[in-house]
């Protein structure tokens, strides 16, 4: 029950295409040695980003991907649910409708909704709230300006090695 | 990136726990046969919340376990954390250290925690404090009394058929 390591990666590469992204796209593999992340997994992860409409994504040999809208306009949230997928983080298989505990039990009784599931879903709502009120543009805001000049000037001497 | 179905098991044994425990000790399989779930994977549940200090269980065959404190001192929050651990739902591995990226940073920069992780963080934060605000005896409060009635019911004729 972990969110996986792509969730941390996707965030990252969004981060560094909006502080180096302009109209040229970043090539994936630029994106990996930024990070010294495995190409292959890392395209998966762009990828899934690609699909849920936060890069675009450019072909050929100076192709890459940028960033679809604004950092303002895509939030943490987006990125998780587009590297995690859709699915609750709890998934309710209504056990109280099954076994011996539930013989004799009226249809009617079980169309309100579980308390487990709702206390589960209480929190879950709590989380997917939080992560929908920040931005990339609130994670750009909050990285120190030395930083973000260190990144920038690493991302130029690499795409200019043609990495 | 799902809790486990553990979790719903161990609220609903809980839940149940807390309406037919008396100072009996109620058998495993008989939890079991209230829900329709397997014996075997429940029972790792109900070690994993015995370990955690949220059940008794006595041994034997009359054994079983019984909740090891008041239902109003059980949260939400401790079942999920006895059933999936005690790891955070997000893992940072820090990649903002690694790779091209980081190539000229100094290492006071990173004694301030990323803004990734704090933003992933903050939200997981929120999720516990829904989770740890709601206890066994909140839900069992939520139940309606019909159900809690039938579950009773329904528990005593599986006790007296000696399951």
């Amino acid at each position: 029950m972990r969110t996986s390591e792509g969730v941390e990666w996707g965030l990252h590469c969004c981060l560094t295409l909006a502080w180096v992204g302009g109209a040229d796209p970043v090539p994936s593999a630029r994106l990996a040695a930024m990070f010294e992340l495995s190409p292959t997994y890392l395209n998966k992860v762009l990828q899934r980003l690609t699909r849920a409409g936060l890069l675009t994504s450019a072909p050929g040999p100076r192709g890459g991907v940028r960033l679809a809208r604004a950092p303002e306009r895509i939030t943490v949230m987006d990125v998780v649910a587009a590297v995690e997928g859709p699915d609750p983080l709890f998934s309710c298989a209504e056990i109280r409708q099954r076994g011996a505990g539930a013989e004799g039990a009226a249809v009617r009784e079980f169309a309100r909704p579980c308390g487990v599931s709702t206390a589960m879903r209480r929190a879950e709502l709590a989380w997917r709230r939080e992560l929908s009120a920040q931005t990339v543009a609130d994670l750009a805001a909050g990285t120190p300006a030395a930083s973000v000049a260190r990144i920038r000037a690493n991302y130029a001497r690499l795409a200019g090695s043609s990495v």
